[in-house]
C-alpha cells in the first residue's frame, strides 16, 4: 500500500492562518479596537431576489412528486447551458451548448481537469498566483515552471519562446494582482501555446469586473484559442455563489491533442466521477441571466466597483502604485516605504486596524506587496480608506 | 503535451444507452404498449416536507445580508457533521465529528478518495459491480483484480489469502445484487485489510434499507475497522437526494498508511480541489436527521421496501433464485429457463413490456442474471409483477 507520496511535496500555506492569528491576538490585547476586513476575496452582499425566488421555486417543485428531479445529466441541465450560451452570445462569443459543463465551482474543476492530463507535462504558472494552480499540480508530481509576474511587465507576463511549456495558467482579471490582459496579449498567449501545442487553462472567474468592451472577457474573444484553451467561469462572483456553488468550463470540440479530443476526456471524466449539480443551484443560476436577474447583479457589481474606486482613488491621491481596481474588484498595491508584505500587514494592522493581505504570500514576486479587495461595506470601505491615509501622513 | 493515456484503456460502457435505444424502438414501433421501468437505481418519491421546508428557510437566509453565507468549510458545516454524528451513535458507532467530510455525493468521493493513493497499489473489486470503481481505477493506470461473486456464494465473497491487494472495494447492501455482508463475513473482510496493510473502501449508499440489527449497517462496527477502512455514505437514497446532491465520507484519525493519516491527506485534497456543498443543500440534508424528518424518510424508505418485498414475494412465488429485496432495494434475479441477461431483457420488454437492467452489464458474473428496482410506483410495481408471472406460466 502506498500513498500518493506527491502530497508529501506540498508546502503547508499559513497565509489566512497568519493573518486570522495576528488579527485575533491584536483584537484580544485591544478589544476597543473597531477591525476592518478587506482582506478575503469572499462577497458580502445576499443573492439578488430574481435567484432567491428561482431556488424558492426549484425547492417547491422538488417537494411534489410530479416535478421531482432525481439524477440529472453529469455535465448539466440544457436550460442552464443554454443561458450560458447566449451570455457568451452577448459579449460576441459563439460556443456550442455541449461545449458548456456546469460544475460546483471553478476551483473544483481547474483542480479535477488535471485528471485528463500525463503526470509529464510542464507547467507554467505566474508568481505571484492564486495557490490552488500550483497544489493540484504537485499532488499529480508534474514539473512547475513559473514565469514572474512583476511591477515592471504590470503584473502581465507574456510568452517567452525559450521556455516549454505543456499546460499554461492565465488569469485574467487576475487574483491577486487586479491586472488584465488587453486582446494583443491575450493573442501572444494564444500563439504560443498554438505553437508549442501547448493548452491553456484559462481562469475567469473575474470577467464580470471588465466593463471596458476594449478588453477581453473570454480568451475565446481571441482568435486561434479555440484550438488551445480551456476556459473556467464560475457563479461565485457575478452572482454571490461562493456558497451556492455552481460554475462551468468550456471546452471547444476543435481541441484535441494526441488526437483525442480533450472534450471526450472531460465528458468522460465527468460522468464517472461526478454526478451534477443540484437541480435547485442550477436553477438559481439559470435566474441570473434573465433581464431581471441581470439588472440585479448588475447593481450588486455596481456597488463591489465603487468600494474599488474608492480604494483605487486613494492610492492615486497617496501616489501609491498599484493594479486592479478598475476592471477587477482587487486593488494590489506597492508597499509604502518599500516595506515588506508582512511589515506593512502589522503596520496597518495595529495603526490603522484594517486588515489586508500581504502579497508574499501569493508567492516570491508578491513580497513587497499588498492586495486590498472590494466586497466590503461601502462604510467600512470609506473608514479604511480614511485611516490609511491618516497613517500614510503620519509616516 | 500528453494527454491521460490511461483514458484511452477505458472500456465504453453501452449498458443504459443501449437499454434506452432498445426500449425507444420498442415503445415506436407499439406505440400502444404501456411500459413500466423498474430499471434504473434512481428515486420517485419527492423530497419529504422536513428536507423541503429547511431548504426554503436556508434559500430565505441567503437572500438577507445578516444570514447570507459565503463560503464555507471546505469539509462541512458543524451542523451537519453532528447530525451525522449521531446518527451514526444511533446505530453503535461513536465517530468524531471531524472525522466526517461533508460532500456532493458518494459517487464523487468514490472516484476523487484515488487522489491521495498511488498508482502502483492493486485494487480488488467484486464482479458484478457498479462500473465507477473499475473505471475510476483504470483511469489512474491500476492494476485492477476481480474476484467472483456468484450464485454460490450468494454474491458475497470472502477474502481469498493467496490475493494480494492494496485497495478493496466492498459495497453492503450490494448494487446491483442487493446481497449484505453480515458482521462475521465483514470481520473476515477487516482482518484482512489490517494484515495486508490494505485500506476498504466501503460504500454504505444504501445502508438505511438495512432493518435487521443483527446486519451491520456501518463498517465502524466492525472491530479493526477504524484501522483499514473509509467509508462513503449519501443522502440519495435515504431522502431522495440523487437530484439535491449530498453525501459524506468517514476516514478514522486512527487510519494511516506509510506513517501518514489518510484524514490528513483527504483534507489537503478537498481543500484544494473542492469548496464544500452548497449551505442551502447541507441545511436539507440535516433536516433529514431531525424528528419529523427521520419519520417522513422511514416512510418513503418503506414505501419502496413494500414494493421490494412485492417483487420478492413474486420471486419466490415464480421459483426464480435470487438476493436483495429485503434489507436493499434491488433484486437480483437468475433469468428463467437459463436464459442469457440479455435474452431475458428482450423477452420482459417485448411480451410483458416490463424494463429491467441485464445482470450482464455489471461484470462476467452478471451474465444470467438481471437486476429489478423497488424505487418505481407501487402499482407500476404490482403490475409488472402480475405481467412477470403470466409470462413465465406461459413459458
Amino acid at each position: 500500500m502506498q500513498i500518493n507520496s506527491n502530497y508529501l511535496n506540498l508546502q503547508d500555506s499559513y497565509l489566512f492562518s497568519t493573518i486570522a492569528k495576528k488579527v485575533n491576538a491584536f483584537q484580544a490585547a485591544n478589544p476597543q479596537a473597531s477591525i476592518i476586513r478587506l482582506g478575503i476575496g469572499d462577497v458580502t452582499l445576499p443573492l439578488c431576489d430574481a435567484v432567491v425566488q428561482a431556488l424558492h421555486d426549484a425547492v417547491s417543485e422538488m417537494g411534489v412528486k410530479e416535478t421531482f428531479k432525481g439524477y440529472g445529466p453529469e455535465q448539466g441541465y440544457g436550460f442552464l447551458k443554454d443561458a450560458i450560451q447566449h451570455y457568451y452570445a452577448s459579449h460576441g462569443v459563439t460556443l456550442k451548448s455541449d461545449e458548456i459543463f456546469i460544475s460546483d465551482g471553478a476551483k473544483s474543476d481547474l483542480g479535477n481537469i488535471l485528471d485528463i492530463f500525463g503526470t509529464d507535462n510542464v507547467v507554467l504558472i505566474p508568481d505571484p498566483v492564486y495557490p490552488v494552480y500550483v497544489d493540484t499540480n504537485v499532488m499529480a508530481g508534474r514539473k512547475v515552471v513559473f514565469m514572474n509576474a512583476n511591477a515592471e511587465n504590470g503584473f502581465l507576463p507574456l510568452p517567452d519562446e525559450k521556455v516549454k511549456a505543456d499546460l499554461i495558467y492565465i488569469c485574467s482579471p487576475n487574483n491577486p494582482t487586479g491586472a488584465v490582459y488587453n486582446r494583443e496579449q491575450l493573442k501572444a498567449w494564444v500563439d504560443y501555446a498554438n505553437a508549442q501545442d501547448a493548452v491553456i487553462l484559462f481562469d475567469a472567474a473575474y470577467e464580470c469586473f471588465v466593463k471596458d468592451p476594449a478588453l477581453p472577457r473570454s480568451i475565446f474573444e481571441i482568435e486561434g484559442a479555440r484550438t488551445c484553451a480551456i476556459e473556467f467561469c464560475s457563479f461565485s462572483k457575478i452572482a454571490g455563489f461562493t456558497g451556492t456553488r455552481c460554475g462551468y468550463t468550456v471546452i471547444p470540440m476543435e481541441l484535441s491533442r494526441q488526437g483525442v479530443a480533450l472534450h471526450k476526456l472531460w465528458l468522460r471524466r465527468q460522468t464517472t466521477k461526478f454526478n451534477g449539480v443540484p437541480y435547485i443551484v442550477q436553477r438559481g443560476a439559470a435566474a441570473v441571466f434573465t433581464p431581471e436577474g441581470q439588472k440585479q447583479i448588475q447593481e450588486n457589481l455596481g456597488y463591489y466597483m465603487e468600494n474599488a474606486k474608492i480604494i483605487a482613488d486613494a492610492m492615486r491621491e497617496m501616489g501609491i502604485w498599484f493594479t486592479g481596481g478598475e476592471h477587477s474588484p482587487y486593488i494590489w498595491l506597492k508597499c509604502p516605504n518599500n516595506m515588506g508584505s508582512w511589515e506593512f500587514f502589522d503596520l496597518l494592522l495595529e495603526k490603522a486596524n484594517v486588515v489586508g493581505t500581504p502579497g508574499a504570500g501569493f508567492g516570491v514576486n508578491g513580497e513587497g506587496f499588498f492586495r486590498l479587495t472590494a466586497f466590503g461595506d461601502r462604510e467600512n470601505t470609506k473608514e479604511a480608506v480614511a485611516r490609511m491615509k491618516k497613517l500614510l501622513a503620519e509616516l
